[in-house]
């Protein structure tokens, strides 16, 4: 059976398609006779609206974009069920576009979503962005914007991150702690705020403990797993004194263990290596993995939960706010001293 | 700087809104001339035409949405990546919705997304789901749906599978090669076509190796994790005798390391262990999980493309059409001999 329009109702219950339309969107203006006769037919010759249509009427989509660069990292997995936990309790859908840490894949999208698609946009800034006029442009568009995990700071809007710099910090003195003494970072990219902020923390550490950070041994890794393979084989062969590593992003450890296990280092007695990591796994991993595990359902919640209350009032442009929720730092076999 | 509406183009340009508007679309109604005039002017007020509008007019959103159960199976999330490339390939969006295995949420979905919110569905069911009916009122809504990975056998559309009898085989022979006699199944689900079809692999592969199956040895895995880790505890204390465990999917497999660890069950000296999984690091693994790996990225790309020809044709019911992807059995230390 062919699904009935509004002006198949109307035809058949002799009113106005204003007046259906208005009827099941329970207006004042119409008695609640009429409501229910009109409710009772559109139930009966199972009426569904049409989603552009009514969003066009009210100028909403009742949909959020979520813009971030991959889906296969577990961090972003946990953080669109923490958004889509938030969108469904407020009847919203989500969107969701993966950039590939693609810079012009992330001008593109937001040009297309500036096209009215969704109300509001929740952004992960991919680690090839350079430039961030596109970002910019979503205030002229009226189209409220907030960051999660990977923010911009130029932009004034609502931010929400985990204590990045504190965890890089708490990275190093762990391993310092444990005896290491030559601390590698492989950085996740030097381009991205999360990618400075725990870089700093890194080096705020070594000072702290007397140490002089040296640049050989911090490395950052690109988009290309294959080559960030050979980069952490040349660091470990140019630099056997390497007695510990602070990986930046989980993709970078998992490649710690593989070319350690390559170059005969034995974890943790040769070196010792800590990682930002949300895969629940690592336990598994030979030996398991130290982790600092970031609240990442949460802070998809947290993020998803302030755009809609911009969207709901109607304020494209969110007041500049920083919410930081705290990773942390799980010891396991991978940094035993 | 505001963007500009159609309505406002048309007036600066003393033309109709029509005119204007098929301008945009590249009508053989409109004279080259004025077709550059109205495209020039769009480009310097940078005019965005509005999504639902133009998805209005044509009655098409350009969207395919994805139903799948959850995001955090790494199945799934590289089979996203397959959908995603096939949908920008063809200048489409990819809305993604999670059951989270739970059947209202399913039906709910669906329900919505009949409003007319995608041209098409690709669907993995989720385990939870009992009745067909919300998929069957796809067809009388005229929105094409295309199974992948978890299909409904009584609906005739559409399916993009791997090769899960042949897997569930060949997972049961390699443990039956190298000596195992007592072998468990974790069942991903008995409700869903592909847990039928391991199961059957698994016991064919016993009886033409003169096993006789043991139903006591079959535990089906639920939503529940927690819950998951006790019904193997339970099975592994009950069963000392068991050496050999094939789970259908990577959680139970992942669950079956945790509890063996637990017991003090050796691996693979004492319990062989094969299970389904793309996890990338589990070759990272104590030891190294034998795994039936899926071709999901090309399980997802080829399910999008056989939707987004159904929805540019304009064919809502697809021909019933199986097209099987085959998995691997990459074997690694949990299973030698």
């Amino acid at each position: 059976m062919k699904p009935v329009n509004l002006k198949q109702l109307a035809e058949e219950l002799g009113l106005s398609i204003a007046t259906v339309s208005r009827a099941l969107q329970d207006s004042h203006e119409v008695s609640a006779g009429t409501k229910e006769r009109v409710r009772a037919l559109a139930a009966a010759r199972h009426y569904e609206p049409n989603a552009y249509a009514s969003s066009l009427r009210r100028n909403q989509s009742k949909t959020i974009g979520v813009v971030i660069p991959k889906v296969t990292n577990h961090f972003f997995a946990l953080a669109i069920n923490g958004i889509e936990e938030a969108a469904r309790q407020s009847g919203y859908h989500v969107l969701i576009y993966l950039t590939h840490d693609d810079y012009a894949r992330e001008v593109a999208i937001i040009q297309h979503l500036k096209g009215g698609r969704v109300d509001g946009i929740l952004l992960s800034v991919a680690s090839g962005t350079e430039d961030i006029a596109h970002l910019e442009s979503l205030t002229d568009a009226n189209i409220p914007l907030v960051f999660f995990d990977r923010v911009c700071a130029e932009i004034a809007t609502a931010k929400v991150t985990t204590n990045d710099y504190e965890s890089g910090y708490q990275a190093t003195a762990h391993l310092l702690a444990v005896g290491c003494r030559r601390i590698a970072h492989l950085l996740i990219s030097n381009k991205l705020s999360i990618g400075r902020n725990r870089q700093q923390g890194y080096l705020d550490a070594l000072l702290a403990h007397g140490l002089a950070p040296d640049p050989d041994l911090v490395v950052a890794g690109t988009m290309d797993n294959a080559h960030n393979l050979a980069l952490i084989e040349d660091l470990l062969r140019r630099r056997p004194d390497i007695d510990g590593i602070f990986a930046s992003v989980e993709r970078l450890a998992v490649g710690a263990y593989h070319v350690c296990r390559e170059l005969g280092r034995r974890i943790p007695e040769d070196v010792k290596i800590v990682g930002f990591s949300n895969l629940e796994s690592v336990s598994l991993f030979d030996p398991p993995l130290t982790t600092i595990t970031q609240p990442a359902h949460d802070i998809g919640r947290a993020a998803a939960r302030i755009l809609l209350q911009a969207v709901e009032k109607r304020r494209p442009v969110l007041p500049s706010q920083s919410v930081v929720l705290n990773s942390e730092l799980v010891q396991r076999r991978s940094t035993e001293g």
